[in-house]
């Protein structure tokens, strides 16, 4: 029986080390994206998501548009995690035997929606039976410049964009047949997050990030794979972590810290990068504390404590 | 319920491309690859493959390592399909949960062998879980010269490589539970089958190509493939058709005719391409007809039939 997946991945990625004797024009293995070196200054990006039903998404409040639509969205920001721009997609589908082409449509819609909203085409395909759903989306985008998760440095500052935790919080909405109405900015970002097009071109050309990741599994745990991949470690004031207001009021509400939410919500699809510049906390990015020698340390007033980065496995 | 692949096709590339505007830079929609244009001379190609167990591969005779070195001699043949060459792919992997690490690396090693004969660097993936094991892989090459299945014109003459039909009786024999000592290259060309490395630079660089396509469909269907998308009929010589001994032994004791399975076995990963130059026939390429202005003739010694190609769906 396999475990975890983070171990059975490391175990793939050994394993390919060793039979392959590395390439001298691609790179990136282990980051968001495998980056090829087209030129000396072109990019090209590539990364693949399987998503599976009832393992990543539940068709009994997923509709197919909205599978879909989070299918591209997990792939899109991939590329923006790298600081490049989409380009073109190719989509499989494993498809249950039951399904009509009614049902297949509207699982396109979602995809397609999603795919013209980032600019990205759909290129090709391919389509099997299959007993479950299964939607695997492969994207190829490019950049001039790769943000990688391996270059950041103590002491540089580390950036949060949006606000994180609804994602958590819809998913839990959503799973206990709640009320969606009285939480619709959750159940939105968990069923059609929207990863950060508006927030590329600034982050790189004017930011200069000096690593990059989207949260997917969650904050803390993907600013723990920036901190391994750069040999470091990070202090992050909690107070300062973004949380928005439908948020704040069902933790208020339950007496529970937003922390619980905003530092472990998986599925976000913002980018958390590290720079050596001081940028003014603005409505899309936060400073929410800075890259150290080594050590995961939260802040919360005078108050500080180690933790051990966990998150979200899908084979656990 | 869907009952045809190549229907469900049709219509998702139908609505695929009514919401898409095309793009001036993508091509090959349709085709084994899509084509990207990086540059006036240089072409990076794009395919994707999802193999589903039972579907593509049944376990009870396939090994895991031969299971994914199908599923990656499928993509690599695509990227020769083009005239192109292998550059790096990326692996997606569902994965039934009582799968050990073990069952997983020889999976992996399947894979890999056939990722390395072919010069395909293994960049990145994904996994989960899944109830039934499901391989999916992406792959892209680079051309100078892609080569479309659009090209074919009225006039040209009809190559294929190798020899045909292999497949079909090594699947046949696996289903029957036959001694595989007795048919041990068909059983091969089912299990590991090898796309055609050897030939793609002889034949984009020598022959110039007017359309190609590799055989995974079946002979005539695919040789259909190439004819719609330029528009066009074939004759074809039956006797011409290249068969292995093994074949003819098979079919001569049975008293059947080898073009029952030369002309229909699927997952051959041969390639059959159409040019203007007249090719002697040789250890590795044969001339077996010619393009015509429309219909499907096949040609067997004076006698001629019209036929309308069909072929392995596997929504049939």
């Amino acid at each position: 029986m396999i475990t975890s997946e983070f171990k059975l991945i490391e175990s793939i990625r050994k394993k390919v080390n060793l039979l392959q004797n590395g390439s001298e024009n691609i790179f990136g293995i282990g980051d968001d994206c495998a980056v090829y070196r087209i030129s000396d200054d072109r990019y090209g990006l590539f990364s693949t998501d399987i998503s599976v039903e009832n393992v990543h998404f539940n068709l009994d409040y997923t509709s197919l548009s909205d599978a879909g639509y989070r299918s591209m969205a997990a792939n899109v920001s991939d590329i923006y995690a790298m600081g490049g721009k989409p380009v073109l997609a190719l989509v499989s589908i494993g498809i249950p035997p039951q399904y009509t082409e009614q049902m297949i449509d509207e699982l396109y819609d979602g995809i397609l929606t999603c795919a013209l909203k980032h600019g990205t085409f759909i290129a090709g395909g391919d389509t099997s039976k299959s007993d479950k759903l299964v939607v695997n989306i492969s994207i190829y985008g490019e950049t001039c410049r790769p943000v990688y998760r391996k270059g950041a440095e103590a002491g540089d500052r580390i950036y949060v964009t949006g606000n994180t935790g609804l994602s958590k919080l819809g998913l839990e909405i959503l799973n206990k047949n709640a009320c969606r109405d009285n939480f619709p900015k959750s159940v939105e970002k968990h069923l059609r997050p929207d990863p950060r097009i508006d927030l590329i071109s600034p982050i790189v050309n004017e930011y200069h990030p000096t690593a990059m990741i989207d949260i997917s599994d969650g904050l803390l745990i993907d600013l723990g794979h920036i901190c391994e991949m750069s040999h470091c470690g990070f202090e992050i004031y909690i107070d300062n972590v973004p949380a928005d207001d439908e948020l704040e009021g069902f933790c208020a509400e339950k007496k529970i810290a937003a922390s619980d939410y905003t530092l472990y919500s998986g599925e976000e699809y913002e980018l958390i990068f590290t720079a050596k510049k001081d940028i003014k906390d603005n409505e899309h990015i936060r400073y929410i504390g800075n890259v150290t020698a080594s050590g995961y340390i939260l802040i919360k007033g005078d108050s500080q404590i180690t933790i051990e980065p966990a998150g979200y496995d899908h084979f656990r």
